[in-house]
């Protein structure tokens, strides 16, 4: 029988250029990460079916991979619905294994636990371009720690890994308060509960505007006033502290007093400890997970514009699994975003090893050959990148081809010296 | 609803002590083979369930994790067996995702192809103690190479890459060929179609030794005297290529011409570029796969009797898939074993990062909390690990509980200087 020879739809293989791509992403982002004081955690792919349809996954529960049950505890017979024949599931994101594994371990892990976790996720998607149905996820997160300082930590961590991935682009990371921003919508005269329809209008300013976020809040029935007032306060981006806090001034009454301090204090951290990243304060950020309960943030890579990187507070869902509430922030890497700008170019790769390509002509003697090898295992040890193999007929290809590997040093050995 | 807290029988979570171990390894074997020309590759856990069941698994194809077919073409009302419902399946091994791989790319990769596949594989295994249903498999495959180039290579990338693991141990490989296995069962009289049984037989030399091996192959109906022959000629181990040459004149009429020769130059050529490792002609490796069809080897870990990594060539298998015979040949490493045997203390891991914690005092000013950041940002920077963690209450415990986690130095900050 014939095999299928195409991946599964909607999955891809990947090949060796973007590998390398992914495996210097991956390292930069572990090595900057662990010298944070970081711990590495994995969690099985496969999570109970009850975990991944505990409605904590938003749409993402529909895109369930569902595996089906082993043995005698496969009954077709009088199986109803699909549920009945599945007693697990591939994971749609990092974030439920996540509290899952603190809810299992907690007892024997740090406090604050600083958690990294890198890993395939799965969601049963429509098969689009550049969107695929396994796809790595690159999470960090601080659990038990209710102080801004997570969010310092955060950013530096994550700000000073995105840096090293690419060292020649620059990055600007807008901070936000969920607090906040219900505060503006309080003091602008909108009611309690219109403020889920006005985080959701005020989403969409990126893409319709001013004016287009303005309509939508007055569709909503909001009046022409608190539309405008609203509208006025997300105005108020600023790159300094200063800023925060006047908003505070602006929001008294409306905001818990400590809110516009916590986050004035988060800036001027981030500027001592790292001059080079550009922050600001920016109230138009809303972030679209509904389970953020204060600080959010969001990088974007400067001339490119498009997030790499994003995050938050979310202080509330852990203890919907544990029933203990649990303080936590966490940042999530785009790591594919991250790979498909690197495979077009959009920032250079720094410190590639040279790659030599050794190639002897057929029927070398096996001792010269041994002798070739010994060269080449001492060369390696030294570091560097070599790859034996024998010539092709077509010599010319299989330079080209390896050129196109990456290897740019060739050297050739023939049965006659005089050949050379 | 309360989350289940235990990861789905017979998988497990990873502890942030070993994935410490299990990210260490995997960078030692990623850098090695890299020197060594290999190109990282990947494919989909998720695999056609057509080809998972296309009989290239032997057992494992029991021990399939099957994944429900989804939207419209999940028909439970007509499905009749197990199979109607899927249409996919968990990955068991890599080398049937590679074959498929290969089939698909072998256009667009170089020729000789070196491959690197490190990935996790799932079986539906008993659960058992230190077994896991998810775990990790490392494959390097020449495939394209039909000399014994390819051998030298893989004998001296997976030396080299275990030396760097644990430097401290020294390795074992013990070499043969299935060619000479069966000359051997050949001029002893057996006879061809019991060749199969007298491989089941001899390969249990280490479990039942030299009478019980005889007591088989008598029970299998050979005679005594062919019996006494075979066992005689399995005693005929080697540390030099003078006696597998030796062999090959005992074989003669039974051997192809160079296949004796052959295995001569391996051992040549490892010992020429690799003085330090320990090469072995050892006539009682057999090796369990069938697809096996020249050259096989093991490494064993000194002092630890247990094998390490193993594979060979099978030159007739992609072919099944593809319609075309590719020569290929194969190690594995035995990932999980490895990290077992660090987290037992087996081998030493060299070049630890010295990790340290800086912890502050609660309520430090802000400005002053900035400048510990900074301070420990510009260490980072110098390629130390630094933890900045605020101080428990109980300070001790939180000392003790990092120590456990490798962090060896700590540094105290206070609100008042006087208390340092």
């Amino acid at each position: 029988m014939g095999l299928k020879k195409k991946p599964v739809t909607g999955m891809k293989d990947i090949l060796p250029a973007e590998m390398e791509i992914r495996d210097y992403v991956l390292n930069q982002i572990k090595e900057t990460y662990r010298s944070f004081g970081f711990s590495a955690i994995e969690t099985p792919c496969v999570e109970h079916i009850e975990n991944l349809l505990s409605k904590q996954g938003g749409d993402n529960e529909k895109l369930i991979f569902k595996v089906l049950k082993r043995g005698e505890k496969l009954d077709l017979a009088s199986a109803e619905t699909e549920n009945d024949l599945a007693d697990s599931g591939l994971r749609y994101d990092l974030t439920l294994p996540l509290s899952r594994y603190y809810a299992n371990h907690a007892a024997s892990l740090p406090s604050p636990f600083k958690a990294l976790q890198i890993g395939s996720v799965w969601r049963a998607d429509r098969p689009q371009k550049g969107r695929f149905r396994q796809f790595m996820q690159c999470d960090i997160d601080i659990l038990g720690d209710a102080t801004n300082q997570a969010e310092i930590e955060l950013i530096l961590a994550t700000t000073t890994a995105l840096s090293r991935i690419c060292p020649n682009n620059g990055f600007e990371v807008r901070i936000n308060d969920r607090q906040i921003l219900k505060a503006m919508a309080l003091s602008s005269g909108f009611a309690e509960d219109e403020i889920e329809k006005v985080f959701i209008a005020a989403d969409k300013m990126d893409k319709i505007g001013e004016d287009g976020v303005k309509a939508e809040l007055v569709e909503y029935g909001c009046s022409d006033n608190a539309a405008d007032k609203y509208l006025e306060l997300m105005k108020k981006t600023s790159e300094t502290s200063e800023g925060v806090r006047q908003m505070g001034e602006l929001l008294a009454g409306f905001l818990p007093e400590q809110a516009a301090e916590n986050l004035a204090e988060i800036m001027d951290a981030v500027k001592e400890a790292a001059g080079n990243v550009r922050l600001i304060f920016d109230p138009t950020l809303v972030r679209g997970m509904g389970y953020y309960t204060g600080t959010i943030f969001e990088v974007a890579m400067e001339g490119l514009g498009v997030s790499v990187a994003g995050g938050g507070r979310y202080d509330k869902m852990i203890g919907k699994f544990t029933g203990m509430d649990t303080p936590a922030c966490g940042f999530s890497i785009g790591f594919e975003r991250i790979v498909t700008i690197l495979l077009e170019g959009g920032c250079k790769v720094a410190g590639e090893k040279v790659k030599e390509a050794w190639l002897y002509e057929k029927g070398l003697p096996a001792q010269r050959l041994a002798g070739i090898m010994k060269e080449a295992m001492d060369r390696r040890a030294e570091g560097r990148v070599i790859l034996v193999a024998q010539m092709n007929k077509n010599k010319k290809f299989q330079k080209e081809q390896l050129s196109k590997d990456g290897y740019q040093e060739f050297k050739e050995f023939y049965k006659e010296e005089l050949k050379r």
